[in-house]
């Protein structure tokens, strides 16, 4: 229970930070205010509401839950009141970005168990649930989106988080297991950024 | 009851016009027929099918009403068959365009409302029924959704429809509210056009 | 019984042909080996989910049977080991990716009817199932989809394709009839490659 709401703190961090940085790019891009909110609920609640629409178990979690978009409005307004870049922005961005990548992807892995699929599902929309919306973000201000061929290895390490919680499921420690998973991800992730790691063209 | 079906009126009609404006949209692009036709059910139903999509309270309504697709569809053959360009269309595309965004975003809030949803998922919701179709037909076509940074503040007054909406049926008054809704995010989408609004940028 | 698994096994080999083309195509755009897993998924399975998740009579069967997502891995995997390219290439999937557009569409055309929908839901779900997944290939990779003005009649065939299904299907010949629309279907789009057809530009 304790650690069930500590993964739904790290999964609302991660709409927080993703929130605040579809607002950075939509600011950079020249967008007005509404357009710096539907960037910011986009890449923050993006992944988690594809992976509910294919799951078809319910509305998303990201409408059923009202703090769901209030994080992702949270995020737009910071990025409206505050300069958010800089220093003190390098700095705590990538690590929490990182952390939640490998949160969304157990928590949408384990989702996906939960619903009673399989391991491959589970693997798909846990990576979906990562990446899928900076994925969205990306498309819609005509980039190709950054998972496909970027350099932070980030679907990777979606993916790797994603078999971590899986194989946790499996082995009846599921809430731990994300935990593992969350910062297995994270760590791929800042190891790519800081060693400029990439995969090889295919 | 007589409202209400006023109201769905106004609904098809904005179909049929957001349909005709993907099909006018769609030639100046150079798409032949079929494209015509998919840029039209696109612009016309896409945002409705979204919602329903997120909703997860049955089909879209644009599947199980055949009206809906119908109505798309002539809006296609009407831009294949008639020159709607020219001074008739710019006289009567703008009023009716932006009633049915007004409209459309009613609509879309009040389902959600009538679906069990709290006031963010309406106002969300709604936003998306209005904006939606057109900002997938803008990504298809490779712009940037005009929506994000236009100057008709399209998302904004669909933002305020579905506010006046969702505060009018905590009232116990829906579909006046919806009437009232809709003239009011008119108002707005042609006092922008008029005056040549804009939001800042973010 | 027999000829619904000849149909499956159709599906499936769509499934793969699609997957290997899109992987070629992410190949071409200098995606890495990841980039080329979604690309394979997207275009071998897209079309298909998002019928799914329209039809909402279940989570997608790409997710709910393992063999989709398996036989799409298995397509990106064949173009990262072997070079799919050349003249056996040229030569094996223009009739491969024929069939499986008129499988794709009737397989989308029945399984809208059986869910109880109409005739205008049943032929536009066939051919959003068998032009879906190349459709969003193409917006990902900021293309304007192929579909909208191409030359290889695609969604003309797909429709058409789905027309025959749902005519034989209203005649108690639904298999036969499937299997009569995949021909079909797959005439069109070799004809219109070989004769270079197009249609009049809307």
């Amino acid at each position: 229970m304790t650690l069930l709401t500590i993964l739904q703190w790290i999964d609302l961090i991660g709409v927080l930070f993703n929130a605040i940085l579809g607002a950075v790019i939509g600011r950079a891009a020249k967008l007005d205010i509404i357009g710096l909110g539907v960037l910011a609920i986009m890449s923050g609640l993006g992944g988690g509401m594809m992976r509910d629409m294919m799951l078809q178990i319910g509305p998303p979690i990201a409408i059923t839950d009202g703090r769901y978009i209030t994080t992702a409005l949270i995020g737009a307004a910071v990025v409206v009141l505050i300069r958010v870049e800089g220093r003190w922005w390098d700095r705590i961005y990538p690590p929490m970005d990182a952390l939640a990548l490998g949160a969304w992807a157990a928590a949408g892995s384990l989702k996906t168990l939960e619903a009673g699929f399989g391991v491959l599902p589970a693997l798909m929309l846990g990576t979906l649930t990562a990446v899928g919306g900076g994925f969205v973000r990306d498309m819609v201000l005509r980039r190709i989106p950054g998972i496909l061929g970027g350099n932070t290895l980030y679907a990777t390490a979606a993916l790797l988080a994603s078999g971590v919680a899986v194989g946790c499921w499996y082995l009846d420690a599921a809430v731990i297991g994300s935990l593992i998973a969350a910062v297995v991800g994270a760590a791929l992730v800042l190891l790519a950024r800081w060693r400029r790691l990439s995969l090889p063209v295919g």
